[in-house]
Formats: structure tokens, C-alpha cells, sequence
């Protein structure tokens, strides 16, 4: 299955914020969607970072809590992302992230962000698409024997 | 695959909490650790919830900032925690999560925690065990036509 379709078929609504958002309304946006990675958009649009759940939680373990609310978006977002294009298939979105130790895959094009998929995500799909498959391969072993 | 067999070949290190460590601190534990949820302990050891990054995000989102240092994993934690034992298989692990709608699975004897499950623990494993079967599987039915 290519990303883009996964993308169609999943009805995600894209979550970005600034880079200059406080960590509360990061916070806030992450509680609000259930969601653990927000990529972090200048205004024009152009993905700078990508911010999740950990990041928000090493800030908390690392700095004093007096200081947290000067803490904005892009003090603990990671600037080296890895990301997909929707053209390319789950199982290449899944073997970056594997390779790549990452959780949380922007999907990109023409430097703008179209969606988010998560290993778990693409974990899930794998299993049910293994396992039509396997259904079918026991049922051709099954015809194969008669 | 059994639970136990499983936590036995992940060389999991147990990681808990107590019901009064400071979200400082169970950050500090999840951060260091690398893990998303950690089982709240009384000293005897016995298991009062469970607190997740969720958890901290979700105080970060609602809580005034100055008020973040009074609260502690009792404050946070989700107290109704879905478990399972170790010697029910990996699979109806999975399903509990599923039916539940929760990422993590304490694994609890005689009301000891004795491991931690993630989804993504269950989703992986399945995944490799039901590619080994599809390989199986397409052996029988080359077998067969030859």
C-alpha cells in the first residue's frame, strides 16, 4: 500500500504548531488529538521540526520547572527529520523508521507536510495485510491438496 | 508465544515509581529508561496505577505551570489498570490492549508487577511470527505444485 492511500483511508487530521509555541499549548494540542508527534510549521507552512510526547517529557525531566514557560516549541524540537514522500510505500515508510530509530514519519511534499504516519501505524497495517496473505497461502495449500 | 517467555528474551529492566515521586522524577525515570509508562508502587511493592507519558503531557496541557510542582504520580496515574499474567500468550495480551484502548500492560503476579508490555511489543512480534508463517506457508504451496 502506498502512504498516500493509507493517508486517504485513515481520515487524519493534520496537527502543526509554531515554533514559537509554549509547551503548554504543544501540550495542549497533543492531549486535545490524542496524538504523540506534532511537526512544527513555520507560518508560510515549511516544516522546521517535528515535536513529540518525549521531548516534552525529557523538558520536564531536565529543567527546573521555574523555567519551563519560557521553553517555546523550538528549543526542544528535532531539527534533523527524517521524513516520506506519499508516493512511497508503507513498507519503505516503515524501514526508515527502523533504521532511523524514529517513531513518527512526516509524509512531504514540495517542503510541506500532508500528514503524520507512526510505527505503530504502519506496524498494524503490516500485520493485516501478513495475514490476508496468509489466509490466502493456507487456502492455496489446502487446494494444492486436493 | 507466552508472556513470560517473552519478557524472558526482552531482558526488560523493570522500571516502577512511588505514589509520591514528583512528575520531575517520573519524567527523569521515563526519559532515562526510554519508556512510555511506568507502574506506580506502593514500598510493599504492590501496584496502585499505572502513569504514562500521556499522563505528564495531559498535567502539562491543564496545569498551571506554578501548580506543576505540587503534583505527584498519584495525582496523575490512571488507577483502573488493565493487566495481564505472564503465562496467557502474547496474543490475548494484544487483545486486551485492543479492547481496552491502552498502550501498555502491566504484567502482574499475586499482585506483583513482573513486566511491562507495549503494543508495539505485541504488534512486532506478531508481525515476525506471521511472516515466519507466510514463508512456511509458501514453501507448502511450491511443494505442492512441484
Amino acid at each position: 500500500m502506498q502512504v498516500s492511500e493509507f493517508l486517504k483511508h485513515s481520515r487524519q487530521q493534520l496537527v502543526t504548531c509554531l515554533p514559537d509555541n509554549s509547551l503548554a499549548s504543544v501540550a495542549r494540542l497533543m492531549y486535545t488529538h490524542g496524538i504523540g508527534a506534532i511537526p512544527v510549521c513555520e507560518p508560510g507552512a515549511r516544516m522546521v521540526g517535528i515535536i513529540s510526547e518525549r521531548d516534552l517529557v525529557r523538558a520536564f525531566a531536565r529543567t527546573d520547572l521555574s523555567e519551563l514557560q519560557y521553553l517555546r516549541a523550538r528549543d526542544l524540537m528535532t531539527t534533523r527529520v527524517v521524513t516520506c514522500r506519499s508516493d512511497e510505500s508503507m513498507r519503505a515508510a516503515q524501514d526508515l523508521m527502523r533504521v532511523n530509530h524514529c517513531r513518527h514519519l512526516p509524509i512531504v511534499e514540495s517542503g510541506l507536510v500532508k500528514g503524520m504516519l507512526s510505527l505503530r501505524d504502519t506496524l498494524a497495517l503490516r500485520l493485516q495485510e501478513s495475514e490476508d496473505e496468509m489466509n490466502f497461502l493456507r487456502d492455496a495449500v489446502l487446494a494444492a491438496r486436493h
